[in-house]
């Protein structure tokens, strides 16, 4: 596009000054390793950088701690703790286990925010895949059925595995649990409402006002949430929300990724560089400007054509958009 | 499944009692047309069909109306009116002349209530499909700008064609210009919020408080909303808005379909049978029933698998299915 080459231009001419906010989220660039993405981000001028937890692992916790620091960059967030919808002991205890590993791993690496994706529907046996059948058919199969929620009436034929308002009463305890942990580490539980079409198999917390009211009970330098334009762009209370996240002190980050159409085979890849889809930049970002958020922007994209372009390309590419479509209006 | 046999054997055992409230929506039994569905429908002792537009028009308004009534049917709603999102005037213009000519079509059909699915953004020029360039972008291919908004200040680099909020003001105000025209002919405006994931091509009403809140300037008999479980069952607003819907007397319709994962090729086509996917029924339908609503649960399928089976075994299916998981609750 005519405004792309512009704005490429622009990013060559260097000056650190108008990405001084924008951070690369490891995932975007799928095949670097952690050493890459830091090194790469830091030759496009880019000050900060969002890690996954697996290139974490992959490079060692200390030793990731150590490629961020001497690169001169900060971790604007560690993706992802969360899952924490299970009804069974073993999974609770799981799922409580990892997440105090994931805060711990956060404040080693100097971050505060640990991006919460909070899990799906019992009924989801897999990330994408089909609903385990109901409970006559499961015990049919030898599977016990789900246990019922104590002290809630339960609805005679209904199956506790696609019990949305059991399973999002279960994320409310698990982060009352948690809270203690990540305030003993400086840590703050982000939690992460992602778009309507992953509630079933990723996340059962889908509004930025459903985040808020969850993260009401607790501090906000404890529990907040993350604005992702991807999941959030189409919410009729969007801008309310903002505003109420911004007078809460609950905005820990913002994150940038375009809505695209047609869907890809996985739609959870449908993500894509700013300015390529149906999301409005300009508005939602002055929205949560005048929410009073000065953090980091950061870009997480999945999406196989960018996983199959070459990082400093891709770095570009989300350079340009940022000034474009972001930068007026910050 | 176990449950399918046992509630097969019932609907062969008859009775048009637990039926009294199905109905089947043409778009469910793709293959047939109008007069088969029909047909169709009272073989399988259903009292009531809802219709679409194309199927009406195949056939000829008064010839549909009569073959409907010579069967004894009732039609439970006309699908659809909307695509209210223009923002230039020939657009405007034939979006009130065809919601104008629906709206005789149900006056003459015999039903009073008109689904509107409302329109997606101007960025969108196909279903499904990527969206427009930029302004810049495409006043360099020679075509004009959207225009912006009167009476609302305009965000700077900012593009109208992707602006959600002001196409949402565009819809109430098409709705508040059809409202006498369906006044006149008795005839209910239906607003059915559509999944978020149809936000940019489709309808940008996302959610049943949305849809209420554009209801609200209105009459209860002249604007109303539908709830299809397939589009709001990840609502955490959801019982509240139904309770709210009831009270207000705006329930005009309750359309059971599931939310099936993984997504067809076209996501508009991962819908399936009650049972088959992610949804509560048995929660949901008892919101509905709680909040007042007495009148038919109409099933509506888009599901190329289910457009290829004949449609004698899908009505079969569907009677068992809503005898399992919709009736126990109604």
């Amino acid at each position: 596009m005519p405004g792309d080459a512009a704005a490429a231009a622009e990013t060559s001419s260097g000056g650190a000054g108008d990405l001084a906010r924008l951070s690369l989220n490891t995932a975007t660039t799928k095949g670097w390793t952690l050493r890459e993405a830091v090194e790469g981000a830091a030759r496009a001028g880019l000050p900060a950088v969002g890690l996954w937890r697996d290139r974490v692992a992959e490079a060692g916790l200390e030793e990731s701690a150590r490629i961020v620091r001497e690169a001169g960059l900060r971790v604007s967030s560690l993706c992802r703790g969360g899952f924490l919808t299970a009804a069974d002991d073993a999974g609770i205890d799981a799922a409580l286990q990892d997440n105090r590993a994931a805060i711990i791993e956060a404040a080693t690496l100097g971050t505060s925010e640990l991006v919460f994706v909070v899990g799906g529907l019992p009924a989801a046996s897999t990330f994408g895949g089909a609903a385990l059948p109901y409970p006559a058919d499961r015990a049919a199969d030898g599977e016990a059925s789900t246990s019922s929620e104590a002290g809630r009436a339960v609805v005679p034929g209904a199956d506790p595995a696609r019990d949305l308002v059991a399973s999002r009463q279960r994320v409310a305890d698990r982060i009352g649990e948690l809270v203690p942990v990540a305030q003993e580490h400086g840590v703050r539980i982000v939690l992460e409402p992602l778009h309507p079409m992953f509630a079933a198999d990723r996340a059962v917390i889908s509004t930025l006002g459903q985040a808020l009211d969850l993260a009401a009970p607790f501090p906000a330098e404890t529990v907040g949430v993350v604005v992702d334009t991807y999941h959030v762009w189409w919410d009729p209370e969007l801008e309310r929300q903002i505003t109420r996240a911004g007078a809460e002190g609950r905005i820990a980050g913002y994150q940038t990724c375009d809505f695209l159409l047609p869907f890809a085979a996985d739609p959870l890849l449908s993500r894509g560089h700013v300015g390529d889809g149906y999301v409005d930049f300009a508005t939602i970002t002055r929205w949560v400007t005048a929410a009073g958020y000065t953090g980091d922007v950061e870009v997480e994209i999945f999406n196989q054509t960018i996983w199959d372009t070459p990082g400093d390309q891709t770095l570009a590419t989300m350079a340009a958009r940022h000034r474009t479509h972001v930068l007026p209006h910050l």
